[in-house]
């Protein structure tokens, strides 16, 4: 009752469409951590009070959008999924099903005693969603059997690509520890990089 | 790392389907603001207490289910993704995905103090969530390029028409300012006008 | 921004694929109403307590999946979708999704005062979800022209047959006057029955 | 509106995408059991008190993850479904549904008077869940029609193999009378045992 891959048929396509089940769920999800005001509560003054959680809504929910872009445009370039690829997004879905925990736990901590705990430990989740893309771009560097013909000179940009992302969150736990709120905009500005993007230069029309 | 759409392969039927994974999701999540009788609670009464919040869940469930035909029928005319429509999407889900919140406050608020202030809240979401289709049909029409070729002319009549959800909601907004049941009222309306439809001509058979 | 079933392009697959969407988070859903034994609380008590909750989670599920092979079975006949079955469609959802509410009100109340009118909730509940079904396939066999050519015959013989489930629940609505858990059990009856089915004459091979 | 399975035109891989959004749900709703630090708390501390709670998500989740695989494993060997792979499937997609609530009744009683009982229900609860693919595979033992004709062999060793998961989560459940932490290590080492697997003899290139 082992898991082999030659025998598991499970094709990337596959692989794909049901990781972003398990991604669409996360993101949703993170709605269930913002209170709306009870009745009785002043509407607008309860929502400002939860500005730092409506933040880190959003920038969780942007970081989970880029995930799922990076994870789709990766399997695109599969041709076979082996163990090891299997084992990585295992890891990778589990680590942002995790997400919405340290998203609610530095909104409800961003400007209190526990600031810089909230904000380390949610820099550090960052890190490790980001992290697992490195690892994927890694294998399939050193299998390139596993890639499609065409696909393995982006495969060794792309991992170099990658490695801007666990870095750029790290340093941003660093941060926490000086500044909780320059940690955060620190990872809100990776997240509008990733989103906005440089502008490539036209390799193809 | 970063989003570059030419390498994205992401496909306009892939990025429907996806979409609709969030959007069903955001749908069903509503019913988890609904508090169901606890024991020793008395039923029909804790019930009829609630009727606002079942009438807000009513008149989201549709308000989410129009969201979802309107963002079919756009992607069924979309022959490539590119960078903008990427973005618009995801600022669309995540705005989707947000609406169990002011649907929750106006629940609660609609026969409270806040009622006012819930109101507002409640159709201005309502506002945001509309106006992402004027912002779609709007870059469509400026990058044709984009659409199937016989889509063009639907695509500025699509246009025009999906300024009515932006000024009808905002319109409620406005109403809620003097009447909170009038404005929610007013959504509705809108609601069961979108849903119902005018009368099309017989354009084809 | 009206919906016109004829620019919708909306094929049964494709509704019929979204709906299972609805269906299957409104199923996995129910188990948020089932509280875990707390810290300190004792596991199998606090949990034989809750056996009501327990039972009702398990007829509720089967009802859902059932109604998740009709509406699959339903939709296999059907070669064009109208602007009646999209409406009759987001209808059948938001009751699927409205059932966890009436379930997490018999499970606590079935032992209390309360047990009536929770047990009339939810077999009404029950009485609304299958008669969705009624309501298509009348729908259908009032136009033919939206059913593939063979499956004419098979839609009469199905409206006939859809009366089974309304029937059977309104008469548990009104068991439920004299027994809740007697209401409860012709409920678990029917699902039993629709589960397992009648032995049908072989009719194909 | 009995099951006909004759009649019901549902195949392997529809029946296995659907589970597949289930079973990704199921997942994804693990998180939900684990409480954010609320504001005011110690983020570290109250993180740490809840490593229980983080380990049982942990094993839950990848529980969860191989009956994924296994499930698709076994509906790409099936050429037809009948009425019991339908039934079965379903009673699958229940225990698999339910499987958050064990896992947070562990998670919080891990450390307290109730942990043995705590421990108990998880290990068979995880008996339940891995009891299912016996079930489904003898039965496809018993009936080889319904299998690709390639797949009679397979079948067999998959039966075979999967005693494995039953039997140790019995064990483990037994174990648990004595010590719940070495129950759920036991746990622990056979989803560790079933993802990295055993080094399968090369069959195919």
């Amino acid at each position: 009752m082992d898991v082999e891959p030659e025998a598991l048929h499970i094709t990337p396509a596959r692989l794909s469409a049901l990781s972003d089940g398990v991604i669409a769920i996360a993101a949703t999800l993170l709605i269930l951590d913002l209170k709306a005001p009870a009745a009785g509560q002043p509407v607008w003054r309860t929502l400002g009070h939860q500005w730092p959680a409506l933040d880190t809504y959003a920038v969780t929910f942007l970081v989970i959008g880029i995930a799922w872009i990076h994870h789709h445009n990766l399997f695109h370039q599969v041709r076979q999924v082996d163990r090891t690829l299997l084992l990585l997004n295992i890891g990778m879905l589990a680590t942002i099903s995790f997400l919405p925990l340290p998203t609610a736990t530095l909104g409800s901590h961003l400007r209190g005693i526990g600031a810089t705990s909230a904000a380390v430990l949610y820099a550090l989740s960052m890190t490790a969603s980001a992290l697992w893309f490195t690892l994927f771009w890694n294998h399939l560097c050193r299998h390139p059997e596993l890639l499609h013909p065409g696909a393995r000179e982006q495969a060794r940009a792309a991992r170099r690509k990658s490695l801007l992302g666990p870095a750029g969150y790290a340093l941003a736990a660093l941060l926490a520890l000086v500044s909780p709120m320059g940690s955060l905009a620190l990872c809100a500005a990776l997240v509008a990089y990733f989103v906005i993007g440089r502008r490539a230069p036209p390799t193809r029309t």
